[in-house]
C-alpha cells in the first residue's frame, strides 16, 4: 500500500489532490493491482487501463450521490480501491472477500450489480428516469467499453436515451479491444473518430473564411448563405451518436488526468445525454500486459517479472479439447464453422481462427446475433458450432428456442464454463443451462465425463441431424487421453461406469468423476454403489433409468446445475408413474439461491457437490447394514 | 379471387406483368386480404402496407434462388399469395391451414421461419455468409420494419454486416409504426431522412457554385480546395448506416411499383451491403385501417364495411383487467411505473399511458433494455411493472436473472399471452415461461384463476419486496367481477376450490376453470375430485401439497405450460422423498414438441388440456369403483 492510497477513505479525498498527486496515486494503484491480481488472479489489463479514468471520474463527480454504473464491472477494481476498499483488496475474488465485480451489498458506491456485458446504459437510463421522477438532481454515469457497445441492448438503451433527452453521461472506454480484438463496423467507425480533430479544424477554417468574404451582390449573398447552410450539415465527429440525439465529446486521452477532469467538468453541466469518448490502453503501465492485453484480460495467478502462470498444471482443459477437436474436425469437414461472440481465446478457438480463418466467425459481444446467424448458416447446409460460455448463452435463450430449435436446425452449442466458475461468482456461474435448455423441444443435451468423451460428443453432435448443446466445466479435465479415434455415441444412451447394489449414483458431466470418488470412499465403508455416467440430459436413457430403478432401492442424481428443473428433475419426471413404489430418488444439485464467489472447491463443498457431500447423502439414506462390495 | 391473381403460380409469373398490370394485381390482392382476414382474423394493416413492396421484390428478384427473409413475418401474406398459396389463403391461421408467418415446411419460398422481432438481418447474414463460402451468387434480402429495427439484435447484425461487407440487401419498411407508434431516437432519425432530398439538393448546388468561382490567387485556390474537402463530409442521407459501412438508398415511395422496381434493380448490382429505405402506409387501401393502423395491426374477425369486431363477447379479457388495475393502483401509488416494449395496446396499457403519462414508458421493441431499465428504476425505490407477452419475454431471460433477480429488485413482470395463443402458432405460444422462470432464485411466480385474482395478485406483488412474475392467458376471463376490494394474498398459499376424495386436481392459472369443469363432469360419473387453485408456482404451497398428498391417492397437476420443468415438475420435486409411498402423481401439460397454430380449443384438445382430457386422465387412474360424491 502506498502512502497516498492509505489516505483515501472515500472518493471525496480525491478532490483535494493536485494533478501530480493524482498521478502519483495512479502509480500506487497500479502497483497494488499488479501485486494483488498476480496473487489472486482476476481482471488485470482492464483495470490497468482505467486507473486515470476512474480517478478523474471520482475527482469530478460525487459518488454515491452521483451514480456510476460500470458495464460488465471487471474494470471496477480501481473504483473499489478509492471507495474505501483498498485495505481489503487482497481478499479479492476469495470466499467472503471482495467480489471481482460491483456488488451493491459491498458498498453504497456500487450502485448497480453487473457482470454480463452491455447492461450499463439500460440500468443508467432507469436510474436517471427515476431521478427525474423524484425531482432529484444528481448525475448518472455509465462507463462502457467499446466491446460492450456492440451488444444489442446497449443500442436499445442509446435509442431510448436519445429520445428521453435526459441528463446522462455515457463514458465510452475505447481500448479497441474487448476481450478479443474488437470486430464490427462500430469499431471501425470509432477508429475513424480518432481522426476527427482534423475534421473539426477544417470546419473552423471554412467558417472563418466564409465570414471574411465580402457580401456583395444578391447572388453572392445567396451563395454564401447556402454555404453556411451546408456547413451546418458538415459531419460533426460522432455523428452516429449525434444522429441518435446524443452529444458526442472526444476523443480524449484516457491517461491524461488533466484532460479527463476538464472534460468531465465540462459535460457535468450539459444536463443532457452525452457520450464522452475516452481512449485508453488496456494493460497500461505493465509492459507485458500492454503487449498482450488478451492474455492479461482475465488471468490466474502469475509471476510479475515474467508474466508466466504461477499454476503450472499440465492437465488439458476442456476448452483446449474443444479447440483441438474443432480444428481437427474442421479440416476434414468443410461444413464446420466456428462461431464466437468475442471469446475466441476463452472458448479455445484461437487455433481454429488461425488455421481455418475462412470458417471462423467472431461477431463481437452479440450472442443473440451469433445464434440466429448460425441458424442461417445451418439452413444452407453448414454445421455451425457456437461456442459461448453457459452464463452468456442465457442472453440467446429466445434465439436458441425460436430460431434454431423450432426449425430443427443442426446448430451445435458448446457451453463452456458450465457449472460453478469459482472466483468470478454469481454473475458468471453457469448453473442454469440444463434448466433453461431442457424444456426446449428438438434439442439434444449432453455433458461429458472426461476429455475423450467431450471429443466424441462433438463428433456425435456433428453427425446428428438437429440442434445439440454440450456443456462442460471451466475446470481442467480428468487427465484422460483424447487422441483416440472418434467414436459416435448413441444418442440418449448412458454408460454404467461402476456396478454396485442398492444405491445408484446417476451423475452427469463433471459430477461423474466426483461420484466415482464418492463411490470409492463409500466402498471402504462397506457400501457399494453403482455409478452411471448419464451423458444425456435430453433425451434421457429411459431404458437404463428404468433398469436402475428396478434393480436398486435408491437413485441419487448428481449435477452441477440448479436442482430445480435440471437433470434430476427430468429423471423424476420420467420415473414418476412407472410403478416403482419402493424406489427412493434424491436430487443433488445447486440449491435455489445465487452462489457467491470463492474457490471451486469451497463452492462445491457448500453445495454438497463434492465427494464428501455425495457420501453424506448416501449415508443419510435408509440403508440396510450389510452392503455388498463393488465389482468394478 | 381476381383474374390476375389466378394466373400467378409463382413469382416468375410476376416478371412478365406490366406495371399497370402489377397495380391491378395489387388491387386484387388487397381485396383478398380484406376478404380473408375479416373472416379469419390476422395481421391486416401490415400486409395492406406491403403489397407493392412484395410485388416489386418478387418481380425483380428470383425467389427461391434469391432468398427473402421477412422480419417477424406477419407481413408475409402477400408473399404467400404470389408464391403459389393464394388458393389456400382462406385456410389462413387455421388448424392444418396456412400459417400466419413464414414457415419453411410450407414453401421453399419461406426461406427462414420467423415470428419474433429483429431476427431477419442476423438470419440473412448467415445465409449470405454461407452463400459466399459455397461460392454461390444469389441475393439475400432481409425485409425489416422500422419498429423491429430498434431491437438490439438488428443492430448487432448491422454491425457484423458492415464489417463483412458482403452482398446483402436490407429493405427497411418504414411506416413510422411498429405495433404501437414508434419511439426512440432511431425513429426520429428516420423521419429526418425523409427530408433528405433537400439536403442532397443543397450539396449539388454548392458543388456547382464552387466550380463556377474563378480560381485566382493562391489564397482563393487554397480556400476553395478546403471547401471542396469539406463538401465531401457533407452529411449524406443515411449517414448513420453509412457510418456502419452500409450503403443507404432512399427514401423510396413504397406504393409506387415503378420506383420500387427501379431501386431494387439498381441495388441488385451493387454486390455490397445496402439498406433500401422504403416508405409505406400501414393499412394502405382500407381507409379504416389507414386511420387506425394500430387497431388493424392484428385483429380478430370484423365487418369490412364498419370495421367492427364480428365477435361481440362482453367478457373482459385478462389484458383489460391489467389495464384497469394498473391505472387504479398507479393513481394511488406514485412508485408504480408501467413499462412496455412497443405493446401498449396489446398489454392493456393505453389507458395508463393516457392517464399517467409521466409514469408510462414505451421503450420500443427492446425487451432486454426494458427489463434492465426497470431494474434501474426499482433500484431507486420505484415499482416498475414490465408488461410483455410471455413469448417475447423469452428474449430477456438473462436480464430477468442477472439484472433483476440476482439483485432481488422488486420488478413486477406481467406475462400476457401465457399459454396457447391459438392461430398465431408456435412462434407465439407462451408455453415455456414457468419452465424458464422457475429455476431463477428469488423470483415469485403466480398465475390467477380468474379476473379478481389477477387484480389481487398484482396488488400482492406490488406489496412484495422482491421480483414477481404473473402469467395469464390471451383468452377472456371467466366473467367474474373484479371491482371488489383489493385483497393481499399470502405468498405461497394455494386455495382449495372443491373438496373431493381420492383424486386431487392441482391446477394453475387458466387450468383451474378447466379442472372445475372436469370435476363437475366426473361428478356425474360418481368420481369426486378435490380441485386446488395452486396460485403459486414459486414458492409452492408445500403444506397444502403435503396435506393433499397425505389425504388422496392420486394427484394430477394441470398447467398450460411445457410439462418439462414446469409447475408439475416443481410439485414432483417437492413431493419426492416425502415418504408418500402410495401416492401417484400425474403431470398434465404441453408435451415436448412445438404446438402448431389452430383454434385454442383445438390446441388444448390436442394437448389433453381441456376438460375432456382431464376427465380421460382421471378415468385412466387406478380408481376403486366406489367414489364418494363431492361436497362443494
Amino acid at each position: 500500500m502506498g502512502k497516498l492510497l492509505e489516505k483515501i477513505k472515500g472518493p471525496q479525498d480525491l478532490k483535494s489532490l493536485t494533478e501530480p498527486e493524482l498521478e502519483a496515486l495512479a502509480k500506487e494503484i497500479r502497483e497494488l493491482l499488479l501485486q494483488t491480481v498476480s496473487q489472486t488472479g482476476g481482471h488485470l489489463a482492464p483495470n490497468l487501463g482505467v486507473v486515470e479514468l476512474t480517478l478523474a471520474l471520482h475527482a469530478v463527480f460525487d459518488s454515491p450521490r452521483d451514480q456510476i454504473v460500470w458495464d460488465v464491472g471487471h474494470q471496477a477494481y480501481v473504483h473499489k480501491m478509492v471507495t474505501g476498499r483498498w485495505n481489503r483488496f487482497e481478499t479479492l475474488r476469495q470466499y467472503n472477500g471482495l467480489s471481482g465485480f460491483p456488488k451493491p451489498e459491498e458498498s453504497i458506491h456500487d450502485v448497480f450489480g453487473t457482470g454480463h456485458s452491455s447492461t450499463s446504459i439500460s440500468a443508467a437510463v432507469g436510474l436517471a428516469k427515476a431521478r427525474d421522477l423524484k425531482g432529484e438532481k444528481h448525475k448518472v454515469i455509465a462507463v462502457i467499453g467499446d466491446g460492450s457497445m456492440t451488444g444489442g441492448m446497449a443500442f436499445e438503451a442509446l435509442n431510448h436515451l436519445g429520445q428521453l433527452q435526459t441528463d446522462l453521461i455515457v463514458v465510452l472506454n475505447d481500448n479497441e479491444m474487448s476481450i478479443s480484438k474488437n470486430v464490427g463496423a462500430l469499431s471501425r467507425y470509432l477508429t475513424r473518430l480518432k481522426l476527427s480533430p482534423r475534421l473539426r479544424r477544417i470546419k473552423a477554417e471554412v467558417e472563418d473564411m466564409l465570414h471574411r468574404i465580402p457580401r456583395v451582390g444578391k447572388v453572392t449573398v445567396q451563395y454564401l448563405r447556402k454555404l453556411e447552410d451546408a456547413l451546418n450539415y458538415l459531419v460533426i465527429p460522432g455523428m452516429l451518436f449525434e444522429d441518435l440525439g446524443i452529444t458526442y465529446v472526444g476523443p480524449i486521452d484516457g491517461h491524461n488526468i488533466t484532460d479527463l477532469k476538464e472534460s468531465f467538468t465540462h459535460v457535468k453541466d450539459l444536463n443532457k445525454p452525452v457520450l464522452v469518448h475516452v481512449l485508453t490502453v488496456k494493460g497500461k503501465g505493465y509492459p507485458l500486459a500492454e503487449i498482450n492485453p488478451q492474455k492479461f484480460h482475465g488471468t490466474g495467478p502469475f509471476h510479475v517479472s515474467t508474466g508466466r502462470k504461477a499454476d503450472t498444471s499440465k492437465t488439458v482443459t476442456y476448452t483446449e479439447v474443444v479447440g483441438k477437436t474443432l480444428v481437427n474436425l474442421g479440416k476434414q469437414d468443410q461444413r464446420i464453422i466456428a462461431v464466437t461472440a468475442a471469446m475466441a481465446d476463452g472458448t479455445g478457438l484461437l487455433e481454429f481462427a488461425k488455421q481455418i480463418p475462412e470458417r471462423f466467425i467472431d461477431v463481437g459481444i452479440a450472442e443473440e446475433h451469433a445464434v440466429t446467424m448460425a441458424a442461417g448458416l445451418a439452413k444452407k447446409g453448414f454445421r455451425p458450432v457456437v461456442c459461448i460460455y453457459s452464463t452468456f448463452l442465457q442472453r440467446a435463450y429466445d434465439q436458441i428456442l425460436h430460431d434454431v430449435c423450432l426449425q430443427k436446425l443442426p446448430v451445435l452449442f458448446l457451453l463452456d464454463r458450465a457449472g460453478l466458475v469459482g472466483p468470478d461468482g454469481p454473475t458468471h456461474h453457469g448453473v442454469f443451462d440444463l434448466s433453461y435448455l431442457r424444456h426446449i423441444p428438438n434439442l439434444t443435451i449432453m455433458a461429458p465425463k472426461d476429455e475423450a468423451e467431450l471429443k466424441d460428443m462433438i463428433y456425435t453432435a456433428l453427425h446428428h441431424d438437429g440442434p445439440v448443446a454440450i456443456r462442460y466445466p471451466k475446470r481442467d479435465g480428468m487427465g484422460t487421453r483424447f487422441d483416440t479415434p472418434y467414436q459416435q455415441l448413441t444418442i440418449g444412451r448412458g454408460e454404467t461406469v461402476r456396478i454396485g447394489e442398492k444405491v445408484a449414483l446417476i451423475a452427469i458431466g463433471s459430477m461423474v468423476r466426483t461420484a466415482l470418488e464418492a463411490a470409492r470412499c463409500l466402498e471402504t465403508q462397506g457400501i457399494s454403489c453403482t455409478v452411471v455416467n448419464a451423458r444425456f440430459v435430453k433425451p434421457l436413457d429411459e431404458a437404463l433409468l428404468y433398469q436402475l430403478a428396478a434393480t436398486h432401492d435408491h437413485l441419487i442424481t448428481i449435477e452441477e446445475n440448479a436442482a430445480a428443473g435440471g437433470f434430476g428433475s427430468a429423471v423424476l419426471e420420467y420415473l414418476n408413474g412407472r410403478d416403482l413404489p419402493k424406489l427412493s430418488v434424491k436430487i443433488l444439485g445447486i440449491p435455489d439461491q445465487f452462489i457467491p464467489h470463492g474457490s471451486n472447491d469451497q463452492l462445491l463443498r457448500r453445495c454438497g457437490l463434492d465427494a464428501e457431500g455425495i457420501v453424506e447423502a448416501v449415508l443419510g439414506l435408509d440403508l440396510p447394514l450389510t452392503c455388498m462390495s463393488a465389482r468394478i
